[in-house]
């Protein structure tokens, strides 16, 4: 069980989401364990086949319906301070049916994101209707970040920030992505994450795919090499940064477009403010590419929202026109990639505040030149 | 990337899927990452918000929607050599109105159990129909297991049994749960496992939570501990087996519960063969332990079924009168809690064979004795 917020923090969270379901009208809100419960009741509880949900009526008491053999496991969690009700189950009864206790006949219901269609198949049978996403209601409660989940997640970058500083003991030629990602792995263990969630390793030609993890691939003295890390600090908020290392001065045409690129990231970043659109601090990365000649280059977003979930909202691409306001959290992250050859990405998470935004990443931006033994 | 079958193998397996698809009277089905996928086309990949989804028409050409930019991952599964056609698509574009192209106007679809709803709803307003679970088209084909796939759960089966011949290198008194947890983790990826996927070290009242996973609960000389461990071995199916320790010779009335949950565990065993029923062996186990006064203590149902999932169908269950055919693969896993004070519980997976069963696991069922020291 990770560490977790005061009881009244949950008890406010629990009380405001009933709120907003009564007013976006549905019945309630049935949360499967992930992010949303997490947020609600500070349960890092897995989802299984059987089922367990949060139900939070949008009147009445908010229940948990859990197969019996896991009331211990949520018993744990902040639920069992609140007052939040049990309603256990056994093998044969219909958990479905019993989620949907004391609400008014064929509820129209907001479920979690995380919710897998094995459960939500069968909760559309036992409701008949088609229900919404609790993100639609949940969004403005989940995406401000409070204080203290401001303070867990510069927590989150001190920590990543540490790791990136250590690269040099483990980054080197001669060395296998694969073996490299494991120290990282330790280290972001060391460094006070509870998982290392996700670890990309991308040498070379490799660096090429943004999404690249990591591979038996030796890395080279002439390689660059995008390293993008990080996971859950207690009590559960997310660290995510990319830093782009190399072993020797780059060549004259990967020196210019990292630098474009650094350019391209810091404007991004200098876009973020109140009142401005999530759709802008995207254009303000691509468009600076563009003008450098590298808008083909630049192949994803320029980032996600986080906190409790890697990648949440709000999602900094184009076609999102959601104002920024503060108390948001997320990625900057552009990235130039060619194929077959290499790839940088340069990634900070900031925190909207009242005039601008907070970097919680704070190493240097530029291509880093590791000692090559 | 773990590693996979031959080609072939998931050829036949699309093949068969869209042949159900078709018999079932759908328009196709949509398989987001999971267990499903990786039976389909080999492919480990995980779920993002970003969808990713094999679709395979009744009739036509299967697809793989996927972000650009995890295009390279896909191709690095079986997909990449069979021919799947890949359908990429960037942010800011519809991947779910890409999902159904060349499927007819609101078609009703089947989808994997694993898909998240933050995929499903908006799948659901593309198609504006109820969508089926995949799971109930998929079901025999997932559920009867092939010679490889035997293979592979024998070979998962042996290396579990490997980590339990072990187990007195780690557990003793005066350790932590969580100690002696993190070595069998370890153990678990020596002994062949890609992931160590569950470790639960119950050890005296810890031990009749099922769902226990570990604690900074020191394990005392006097403790009856359940271990319950398992995961994927290459090309990832699962192990899982439950064996119950303890240091010294146990009380007589833990002795005797132990004894009744032995007698329990091999009289479910003896009861599996073709044509008897899920329940019947779930009654097996039941009716042995009520008859020894124990009906009480035995509060979780008897087995579930494993494979690319730890738990998959079929359900060892009270109420499921499903057939049991050669070829499927479950646990059987009764167990006995005295709630506050101590749990036992045996597991093996085994396969129906033509005339009874294959116990995968082959250890001792019997209260093993550790040194405590």
């Amino acid at each position: 069980m990770a560490s977790r917020f005061p009881s009244p923090v949950y008890e406010r969270r629990i009380a405001r989401a009933a709120e907003l379901a009564a007013a976006a009208g549905v019945a309630g809100l049935v949360i499967t364990p992930g992010p949303d419960l997490a947020y609600l009741i500070g349960s890092d509880a897995q989802t299984f086949e059987r089922l367990s949900a949060l139900v939070i009526p949008a009147t009445g008491a908010p229940r948990l319906v859990t197969p019996r053999l896991e009331v211990a496991t949520f018993a744990a969690s902040a639920a069992g301070d609140l007052g939040v009700g049990f309603a256990p189950w056994v093998d044969g009864e219909d958990p479905y049916v019993l989620a949907l206790a004391g609400l008014p006949s064929n509820p129209v219901v907001a479920v979690s994101d995380s919710m897998s269609a094995g459960h939500l198949v069968p909760l559309m049978s036992a409701t008949g209707t088609a229900p919404m996403l609790a993100t639609d209601i949940l969004r403005d409660l989940r995406m401000i970040k409070d204080d203290d989940e401001i303070a867990a997640l510069r927590r989150a970058g001190a920590a990543i920030d540490r790791v990136h500083a250590r690269m040099g003991e483990w980054l080197r030629p001669g060395r296998t992505e694969a073996a490299v990602a494991a120290d990282i792995a330790d280290a972001l263990i060391a460094e006070g994450h509870t998982v290392a969630a996700f670890v990309i390793v991308g040498s070379g030609p490799n660096g090429a795919d943004p999404h690249h993890e990591h591979s038996d691939r030796e890395i080279t003295a002439d390689d660059i090499v995008v390293i993008d890390i990080g996971g859950p600090v207690d009590p559960g908020y997310n660290s995510d940064c990319t830093r782009t290392y190399c072993f020797a001065a780059p060549p004259a045409d990967v020196a210019r477009a990292y630098a474009e690129l650094e350019a391209a990231q810091a404007k991004a970043v200098a876009a973020v403010r109140p009142g401005v659109s999530a759709e802008s601090v995207d254009a303000a990365a691509r468009d600076s590419l563009a003008a450098a000649g590298l808008a083909d280059r630049f192949i994803h977003r320029t980032g996600h929202g986080i906190g409790l979930s890697v990648h949440e909202e709000p999602f900094i691409v184009a076609g999102n026109d959601l104002l920024l306001r503060p108390g948001m959290a997320f990625s900057v992250e552009p990235g130039v990639y060619f194929d077959g050859q290499w790839g940088a990405r340069i990634e900070d998470i900031v925190i909207v505040t009242d005039d601008g935004c907070e970097q919680l990443n704070k190493r240097s931006r530029a291509l880093t030149v590791l000692p090559a033994q």
